[in-house]
């Protein structure tokens, strides 16, 4: 790290210093092809001048290894955020980076995305639902700092490259399920409202029922503050007391279908006999109820590797064609859904 | 990383070229407390022979970060060994020490810990579960390297220091509990042979009985290959297809007694009352089933978080009094134990 010894020469004084933006210094500092020697020459100069001992990439003295990547997820790592780090650990791995972390409820409050483009011991990042702002980000982008969002919660900037489960299709194809199985009056325990995927997988079930001739009534959609257990429980709940209750429930994901679980079994109806009930995210937990979980399978190991994989694509100054990824997710057909019970 | 382009000066190197000991220059570059400014300055001009621009701590040259710490799990970061890292992430960010992570099961094969001390980043280390012997592990305490081991597998060499969770007192008080509630009959899927936690819980179980003045009978043990709800799974079958069956099962961990769950609810009986099963560990997934499970509590947070305490004492040089340390666990009563049934 003695190349932050020199810390104090920013990116923005190299720019000043060498006449050129931040972003060429960033590319520059970065190792990215195709910047001109001439280009990479000023930028050296400037750097001598002042009195950095900073190495440029690809330059003559360069013998260090490749510069590591930041990845920052400001969550516990449960089974779901930890499955996205291990397996944007391994791929960096295989690309012979090393990963800093920053993880943890803790991490949430911590604010320091605006120092990465200084850092000259990191490449690039990969921000797992960023906490940050859009307007955060594209200030990052702006300085030519290379990053990847994985499951962003509000709908990124065109130009900042993402990666995602492809809610709507995945919720569409849930929903599609249950009306096969003959269930008209299908109950929502939705997400977060600001939530991305919580639109995006509200569309998913109403596109099912639209194909079908239906229409949602709004009676049949609770909202999850926090997509949890309790929160399913106490959701659920609501929906089974409604005075025409609902024969299936169609759980933001699967934390929040074992809280319906429970407030079914209280109830004192047979899954799925008298009530279908299905997840999404197909966790370990989803295995482990009686009966099983029918969900919908999120790629998170596919969404680590392909984070890594455009990244070292942007850092490597590529163009990259398809900024914004969805990655397929699949509907897994277990115990907790059955026909619909005849109407009462 | 600029210290990395003189990576050829290795510890041993400079030992050799000072006329100190590995440990003592490990100690030195370390940043050490206690150091002799006489043996400081014997490094320094070593090092300058040597031709490398490394920075001894807390000389005048110096104003790096401290070195970034290391972390070893690899696993996949599930809502175990996730949540260990959360915490070793969280009470890094306080100490302002970066970490640097290999997890995932890929990393496994991976054989990278003799190379840390010849790394000039990195301050010192926190393996979790570690997969290395402990012939790699004291080779590479003998290079006065600072490292600390979570939960280790194996019983480790006594100048190592290690944080563990209280396996045999866990598994008494579980077991006590059981025999209060007037258990004599209890079926136990123990975990993999060879490990620590196996013994120590299964010693723990022992000993409960022995207090009742009960002996364990072997044909009520089975061993687990896996920890996992399909083994637990299979291993309570077996249990529960005895001539005279168990009235309580203590599974190894959580996800056994799930697969124990799933036997039983098979074989038509009602938890708990006609048989009791228990778990260990407190995961998310014990509040998820339908009884919620019994089970013992492992204080992942606290883990993490004494292990970078020790690491922090270990990396300034302080002596540290207990190497092996042992944090309390405790019994969570939940729905999967009631009384025991009476004797057919």
């Amino acid at each position: 790290m003695a190349r932050r010894r020199s810390g104090k020469v920013t990116v923005r004084a190299i720019a000043t210093e060498a006449g050129v933006s931040i972003a060429t210094v960033s590319r520059v500092m970065n190792g990215h092809d195709y910047v001109a020697p001439e280009t990479r020459a000023l930028v050296q100069e400037a750097l001598d001048r002042l009195g950095s001992t900073a190495v440029i990439p690809g330059s003559a003295s360069e013998d260090r290894p490749a510069g590591a990547v930041y990845v920052r997820c400001p969550y516990l790592l449960t089974d779901y955020f930890g499955m996205i780090v291990s397996s944007v650990a391994e791929t960096l791995d295989l690309h012979g980076r090393r990963l800093i972390l920053s993880a943890g409820d803790a991490a949430r409050e911590a604010s320091v995305i605006s120092g990465l483009p200084d850092d000259p011991d990191i490449a690039g990042a990969i921000f797992i639902v960023p906490s940050e702002t859009n307007e955060e980000l594209e200030e990052l982008r702006a300085q030519g700092f290379p990053f990847v969002v994985i499951d962003p919660r509000l709908q990124p900037p065109r130009d900042i490259a993402s990666v995602a489960a492809s809610h709507f299709a995945g919720a569409r194809n849930l929903t599609a399920h249950l009306i096969e199985l003959g269930h008209r009056r299908i109950g929502v325990i939705g997400g977060p409202q600001e939530w991305l995927a919580s639109e995006y997988r509200l569309a998913g079930h109403a596109s099912a029922l639209a194909d079908a001739g239906l229409l949602t009534s709004p009676e049949l959609i609770v909202r999850n503050r926090e997509p949890v257990t309790d929160w399913g429980y106490d959701s659920a709940r609501r929906l089974l007391d409604l005075p025409e209750r609902p024969t299936a429930i169609v759980a933001f994901n699967d934390k929040s279908a074992v809280g319906a679980l429970r407030a079914a079994f209280e109830h004192g109806l047979r899954v799925p006999e008298d009530l279908s009930i299905t997840g999404f995210d197909d966790l370990y937990l989803s295995l482990s109820t009686l009966p099983r979980l029918t969900t919908v399978r999120q790629p998170l190991e596919e969404m680590g590797r392909m984070a890594v994989t455009l990244l070292m694509r942007l850092i490597a100054g590529h163009t990259v064609e398809a900024l914004h990824i969805e990655l397929a997710t699949h509907l897994v057909i277990r115990d907790s859904t059955g026909p619909a019970p005849a109407p009462r």
